[in-house]
């Protein structure tokens, strides 16, 4: 176990759990535990820091509500993915987590070309007939699944979706297909079964469902992705100014 | 009732009910019928429009799928509001709906000078113990209920949130108070009995739990608002543009 000290600071008012928790969100953003790594028990936690158990489980219980745990049934609690997107920036999941040190990665579902639906053909400003690749996979973050993605793209932009192995938009970059501008419509809904078992969550959960339409620099649309993210490891982030 | 015509494309080869429902959509999307105000019954539309009840009762199923009419048991189905919220554009709830053409409103549950808790203080940048104006409101589109809201603004920007009626921003730019810019958290979460209540939702329904914190042109932390907003109004949307 990595060592961390607790030294309560006297004149500091808040209470001794508060500043028992900020300490470990602290070594936690600082990145001393590594992602779905066990976090040292309360017991633990309490003997090693000298605070009562009271204090280890309050300061525990605050950081899972901050997000930053999670409590996994009889096994303890583990730091938790966190991926903080901003919504400004059109950056593919692949290049986000890397960024934080994560290894992305993906398990396809499917992955292939088919027909489309009114709602892509409208999206996409697809004649009816038109066929699709169609990418649907979970996309993991150092193995912890974090959401659930369905991509369809214009079979001219992708004919051979069996290719694309990790990031789509590095795929579509290399055949300059890339989308260039993006528009996102965020909304929440509650895991039905299906999806809450792909995403191993219980029925019901609620969820962050992404809409996702990318454009060419020619403003033809070539992206239509939907996705269902994982609201406790899913922290999108928008910078909002006043105009004028 | 509206006159409205449906002609049917024969050169479209999608299906009859989407046909209507795009009719119905766009003539939603005009303004042609107001907010929670009722849309024809199946029986009108199927009698006005010449088409079968099947075929009107499938183009609605569609628009409440896409979130613009909202079924209420035993009176039929009523326009929902629909507030597109753009997530670069610092504005307030009361400028969005005035611009859309709703009239806003808030239902006040809580307008007072309290003690702040040590997630404002941390949020806010106070010192433990500084008391701070707490509003809390339900805010409403043309009476209808959109979301829950708290906002917590030091004392020394909001001495007297009594006197608060309509916009908060517009109240706090008469002293100078008014954020400039804004960092927006945006998740996903269940709502609990207290929450579903309020917002005239079943208990457990997804809501956006939005979570915001504005800044003076200083940079000095002026506003911590938590809103918990209804899926089904809201659609939040985010342009996002390649860099470099």
């Amino acid at each position: 176990m990595k060592t961390l000290e607790f030294k309560p600071d006297p004149a500091d008012s808040s209470p001794l759990y508060l500043q028992l928790a900020q300490l470990l969100s602290q070594a936690i953003r600082d990145g001393r535990y590594q992602v779905d790594e066990a976090l040292p028990s309360e017991r633990t936690l309490s003997e090693s820091l000298n605070v009562s158990r009271v204090t280890a489980r309050k300061a525990i219980d605050q950081l899972v509500e901050q997000g930053l745990i999670v409590r996994r049934r009889g096994s303890g609690n583990y730091i938790a993915p966190r991926l903080e997107q901003p919504l400004s920036r059109l950056t593919s999941f692949s290049e986000e987590l890397h960024q934080r040190g994560y290894t992305p990665s993906s398990r396809w579902l499917e992955r292939g070309i088919t027909a489309s639906v009114p709602e892509e053909q409208l999206s996409l400003g697809l004649s009816p007939g038109t066929r699709v690749a169609r990418l649907e996979r979970l996309r993991l973050a150092d193995d912890v699944v974090m959401a659930y993605e369905v991509s369809v793209i214009p079979q001219s932009a992708l004919p051979d979706p069996e290719a694309v192995e990790g990031s789509l938009y590095e795929y579509l970059a290399r055949s300059g297909h890339a989308p260039v501008r993006a528009l996102q419509h965020i909304r929440a809904l509650n895991a039905h079964a299906k999806l809450a078992d792909l995403l191993e969550v219980p029925t019901g959960q609620a969820v962050l469902f992404i809409t996702r339409i990318g454009y060419l620099e020619s403003g033809q649309a070539v992206e239509l992705t939907h996705s269902y993210c994982r609201s406790d490891y899913y922290d999108f982030v928008a910078e909002m100014r006043r105009e004028g």
